[in-house]
């Protein structure tokens, strides 16, 4: 199944060679949505003919568009993702065609997809406002909790008209910014300001306009740690702006060190890059470690030395496993250190769909901008109004995550236990996947403190990175490519996230529900060990 | 309340003087978004003290940061949504402090923000895939059409895992694609192809997202009508690239004339830009007509010959108002002349947010790509997995408006009913404000053939331009300002979208339902009357 031939794979090496110099991202290659368009059996004859067109005429070529698109590359739905649809079609049209029945997507935070269940409340509640008709109806009574009908009857009296169905405030509803502001301030104990909130379609086109602000040119940078979620990579590539690496320090979990910080800065300023931004996952996607307390006040600190905007990604912030650590934001560690409004440049996004609720489908967050002058703050508006507003649904889901029933609600106890449920499931979920993958040969895993992801590190015998350069691919793309075609189980490697030079990674969610575990980690651990009996050195 | 003092007077002039001459949008200036983040009296002490703070220190200033952003201007949430913003607040705190009980917002497409109720079926579709655990409960019966439980049941089988809160395929999920394009088909009489569709959160989004394709640098140029709807200039401006202005000729009732595309081109091409793109809007915004198919072949003829990506707003396709004129889709137009793939590269955008629905909460739209080759498409599809995937409940929805109920449902007769009655009302609504604008001293107005809006022209008398100049504002601001400050009825100037040097106008949606109608068109007079008592020359 493996379809590294001809010119694609000598695209892949030249691609290889020159990204290994250039970017963190040595494998991803243009061509890994090749086949997006026809791996489809049940696409129109208008579509299977499309490569049989003659497009020599069209006034738009690889040439001519945009080179940012080009360069930009985003690997958590990139070519193994692919690959593994084809391996799915083929199952559907012949089953047995493949040493397993199904294809288990472990390459990305989308828990709903492999069966976790949305929590009821939230569901009721956006129900009820999408059909706000049925709310005085006797039926309703019965199929909906007495909390959630009043939540929608108050959300709806937040929104001008009751309109569900109208652009709201480019920056969001105003109620429910009231709420989730509300909600900031019981979270970190400090006021939190309903106007610093911007509601949007996910996590992702906040961080896009934030680059997009702070991007003018190639000289501005933005740091980034790596590994990282390739979004930053993305949406740097995508406004033309130039990523500057810090290494997270393996040994150490995942430490994120001040020092580090400082002499990547140096460096880069010395080549004539204006850093503009620092960028931190916490807790760290795909890396899992959850920072201390301590270590935020170093990088506040820091930001505030240097004069960097701290770009804090927080959208795992309900998901911690481990006793011994707790997440903070950094707003709160900010203020907690005595600084406000004019000494940091602040903005940290929050997503409905990761933590336990994970409801991805949704597109709903929101960032919380923080220490910019009014004038800053309105070219933000500006853009923010060019869209019109986030939908509605996403935002309405965004307020329920930050105020969520509270004890004595009706639905609390089962509310309560649904998140409960979900969440000490990926706690022993991460433990169990972790035990096993630092089992396997030449394999280490830290311990995955929170976000949803494993980020081992394997190391490959020469014999496979040979066999794997004979292939025209990355080490890491060889290994995970391989533990497809034999298991059905799709990881990204780690050449995807970035990671030290030398040393081969892949990312796997821990989000498989429980009963698939055990055979998760039985195929793993097979195809492991016969990988390394056919590549040991 | 007109707020033109001191420095910001100053800053208008002089964006005033520079963008008359660099582009058709005189007026706006970047000080329309200030008094967003101070104009709410509920906010906390922090946002009220935002203005004290001293941002010196700041590592973000209006020198520092992408000068795109500052060029981008988008009239339709500009400075006088601000103002009326602001004289809503003073209404709520001391009723009566204005000739006016209420602000009515005749400024944007956002038909359920004045009342106009959602299509009943939808919504039981979409309150259903919100929460399908009722899905076989008894009440249900009670509650919901047998059709939209029905319907509820096929989509939830179109959604792998039935995950509504999962991120689906980036394109959007297969099942609704196919849906859609069954609907085209149905629609055009050709042949559509889901793997054609591009679903997005509204069709802004999808409008950026070639933008983003088709524009690498100032040099190349993408062709608007003028007057436009500005989030094509927003775009072009946020992407770096060049409006490059063809006129529509409003002494033929806006009319499209080949023979100006062809004078503009050319022009274009002598000072070097490289045109890429042709965007048409048919329905017009803000202007209203109806494009002959006659016509739109010429236009396919024309970026066949001339190598333009043709990008057609397609978004009131639903929004006819008279009999003598049709919606023809270009796809529909270009395939009836014989043109396929190959031939010609074209765009088709739509949207949940206008027609008869005017979910413009929902955010949901598509894109049909045709005619680029599979290189192009993967590099579209790749800009499109950065984001992961659009809001599922908009997905869903756009699959409903391309598939609504039919004769012999359940729900037929009430859709229909609703429908229909939302359309005859939106022509009488036409046909009244268009009649009461004609009969106002110096202005004319063309017919609304489609669309939500009238453009209306008015000769202001000279008086009344010198009064705006030394107010330090455009003409038609002066007299949209005037407008509000009298009424409550909020309308945007014709600067804001582009107009003939020389001419002004203003844009006001048919929206506000019809029991308003007459004391809108009242007042809309009696300013009219007075207003020109004041300035007649």
């Amino acid at each position: 199944m493996l379809r590294f031939v001809g010119k694609k794979a000598k695209n892949l090496i030249r691609n290889s060679c020159v990204l290994q110099r250039l970017s963190p991202f040595p494998f991803q290659s243009s061509s890994a949505f090749l086949s997006t368009f026809n791996n489809n059996p049940s696409s129109s004859s208008d579509s299977n003919s499309l490569m049989a067109h003659n497009y020599s005429q069209s006034p738009v070529t690889l040439d001519t568009i945009n080179p940012k698109i080009k360069k930009c590359q985003y690997a958590v739905r990139g070519e193994i993702v692919t690959l593994a649809q084809n391996l799915q079609q083929e199952l559907l049209q012949k089953p047995g065609s493949h040493p397993f029945d199904e294809i288990i997507y472990c390459n990305i935070g989308n828990p709903h997809s492999l069966g976790q269940q949305p929590i009821t409340f939230f569901r009721e509640v956006l129900a009820l406002c999408d059909h706000p008709a049925i709310l005085d109806k006797s039926e309703t009574q019965g199929l909906f909790s007495a909390d959630s009908i009043e939540r929608a009857f108050q959300i709806l009296d937040q929104i001008p008209s009751r309109a569900t169905g109208a652009y709201s405030h480019s920056q969001g509803i105003k109620g429910l910014r009231d709420t989730i502001a509300a909600g900031i301030e019981v979270r970190d104990g400090f006021p939190a300001n309903p106007n610093d909130i911007f509601l949007t379609d996910g996590a992702s086109p906040a961080v896009h306009m934030m680059m997009q602000l702070l991007i003018s040119s190639e000289s501005d940078g933005i740091f980034c740690p790596i590994p990282q979620y390739p979004l930053y990579s993305a949406s740097i590539a995508l406004h033309g702006g130039t990523l500057v690496r810090y290494y997270l320090d393996e040994a150490t979990g995942w430490g994120l060190e001040v020092s580090e910080l400082k002499n990547q800065l140096e460096k880069a300023r010395s080549q004539g890059t204006n850093v503009r931004a620092l960028v931190v996952i916490n807790p760290g996607n795909p890396t899992g470690q959850v920072l201390s307390e301590e270590n935020q006040r170093e990088i506040v600190e820091f930001c505030k030395k240097e004069g960097l905007v701290l770009l804090a990604d927080e959208v795992y912030q309900e998901n911690v496993y481990v006793p011994d650590k707790q997440f903070h934001s950094f707003k709160k560690v900010a203020r907690g250190m005595g600084y406000g409004e004019k000494d940091i440049s602040l903005v940290s996004f929050q997503s409905v769909s990761k933590g336990y609720y994970g409801e991805c489908g949704k597109r709903g967050g929101y960032m919380e901008v923080t220490g910019f002058s009014p004038e800053i703050r309105e070219q933000i508006y500006k853009v923010a109004s060019v869209n019109l507003c986030s939908n509605i649904s996403g935002q309405i889901l965004a307020s329920l995550v930050m105020s969520p029933p509270k004890v004595g609600d009706e639905s609390y106890e089962s509310y309560f236990a649904e998140k409960d449920g979900i969440l000490t499931s990926m706690a022993r979920r991460a433990k169990t996947l972790e035990a096993a993958l630092n089992s396997l040969e030449g394999v280490t895993c830290n311990r995955a403190e929170g976000a949803m992801y494993l980020f081992p590190c394997i190391q490959l015998p020469q014999k496979a990175i040979k066999a794997a350069e004979a292939a025209h691919t990355a080490p890491d793309a060889f290994y995970c490519h391989k533990l497809l075609n034999a298991t059905g189980v799709v990881v990204v490697p780690g050449s995807g996230f970035g990671q030290v030079p030398g040393t081969w990674h892949f990312r796997c969610t821990i989000l498989p529900q429980e009963d698939r575990i055990p055979a998760i980690v039985e195929r793993l651990t097979k195809f492991h060990k016969e990988f390394m009996d056919e590549f040991r050195d």
